[in-house]
């Protein structure tokens, strides 16, 4: 095990690979081909392919807990998986936006660093530091702290004015204070590019969890010109279904492997392009 | 099943049971009695146990995510056995304080709703409506949104002054806007009563769920006094650790049960003599 810090070791990785991509594992079993739906347990198996074929070109697997805790026993014995067929040097991220008093807070990093072998988790600031405190104190272990997401209801709170700030921005400030260990990003949506914007003047190092191209529409230009931080790494940008369903036959697999990349070349393009600018 | 919506059916089985007691069901697998210890699935049966010592005299049953998810495949099996041994005139609320993307939010509510069977789920206000919204499209079931915690980081965000009211006012009138199907509460802890004083103010009809009482060291006549409605309704104060834990020994069930019934003549006590101020 690598004894970095993980913000560090997230950079690292992103220029090993000079790749930002994290592939969103939100298995929903209606969706999922005919070829494997029948067997025993169809969201481990459906989620094993996918992994297999694209693990040596990325650099992270996000999995929304979600799509896991409706599946009951099912569900936790996928989750279980995981860890063992994400090699090393590909991240783990537990998206579960959790936020609890530290007593609760504390049983759920045990589960997802402990029993899921998770390298980072979501987390929801709502409840303040101390929801936040257990998930941080192994610095080899990281948080993305909820700051400005990429759905609607993101007006409705996050983009309040308190004082000269808009929440989202109070919270990005905070999460700054707290990254003491050098493990705290934040997730911040590719829907509002200017708050994005906002946020990288606001807080240069945090690396950024980028949910909302592919599926959701945001673009992967802006994304990379507005979120990176100065040497051009601190930013994971998630896809989840575009690439999961890139086809609803049993070719799926290889099929989702041409979409990792086809985003991989997209990504690297960009980079190329505008390096000057950085 | 009832056909009324969850808000009027909570304050209906208070009425009922002259109690507003929830308990607590968090149970940590390094307090668990010897006696059940050593059981496949300690967790499953030590909340048996204590759900059959107690289920004639309380409202509701609260089972914090956490305590459950850090156990695996057990804790998904004890989840699911919970709604078989807890009646129906008796809530069952999970308490995950989830918030997401509607996508995913739907799945939680099919997971908690459906497989899980609970009445009522704490939710996150911080992403906004759309990841509310699916928890509470049938009337008959719950969310309580979290408003004002019991923890210290509730100073962080919650109490941020954002124009003329705080953080969690603005949450508190949020929830009262989206509270069409008669179906939202509010989570308020037992630490601050002046806060939990001016929310009744702010939203006179909406129920809360209160945490802190008990091994959190909240007072219940003060969370009596500033919490419950104009009918004396409209409240479920929660106590766990100091419930579950009540003796360390093979008579932990039986003790669970004198605590119960401690907090109730408690209860009832409080309500008898603060009747006229109601």
């Amino acid at each position: 095990m690598s004894h970095l810090n993980f913000n560090d070791r997230l950079n690292m990785l992103i220029s090993n690979k000079s790749s930002l991509l994290c592939v969103g594992l939100d298995p929903d079993v209606e969706k999922i081909p005919a070829n494997v739906k029948y067997e025993p347990n169809p969201l481990k198996i459906f989620i094993e392919k996918i992994v297999e074929a694209t693990r040596d070109t990325v650099v992270a697997y996000k999995a929304n807990m979600a799509f896991y805790e409706c599946e009951g026993v099912n569900g936790i014995e996928a989750l279980e998986h995981l860890r063992t067929i994400i090699p090393d040097d590909v991240m783990l991220i537990l998206d579960g936006k959790r936020g609890d008093i530290s007593n609760s807070a504390r049983m759920y990093a045990k589960a997802y660093f402990k029993e899921f072998g998770a390298d980072a988790v979501t987390v929801n600031p709502y409840m303040g530091f101390d929801a936040i405190e257990p998930f941080i104190k192994d610095k080899t272990k990281g948080v993305f702290i909820l700051a400005l997401t990429s759905n609607s209801g993101s007006e409705d709170f996050q983009n309040l004015q308190v004082g000269k700030d808009a929440l989202y921005q109070i919270v990005a400030k905070k999460a700054e204070q707290w990254n003491k260990n050098k493990n705290i990003g934040l997730v911040v949506g590719a829907s509002d590019y200017e708050g994005m914007e906002i946020i990288r003047r606001t807080v240069p190092e945090l690396p950024f969890l980028v949910p909302g191209v592919g599926a959701q529409g945001g673009s992967l230009e802006e994304v990379l010109k507005k979120g990176r931080d100065k040497n051009g790494t601190g930013m994971l940008v998630n896809v989840g279904r575009d690439i999961l369903y890139a086809s609803d036959d049993s070719d799926f697999a290889e099929k989702a492997r041409e979409r990792v990349d086809f985003y991989n070349r997209e990504i690297q393009g960009i980079i190329r392009t505008s390096w000057n600018y950085i």
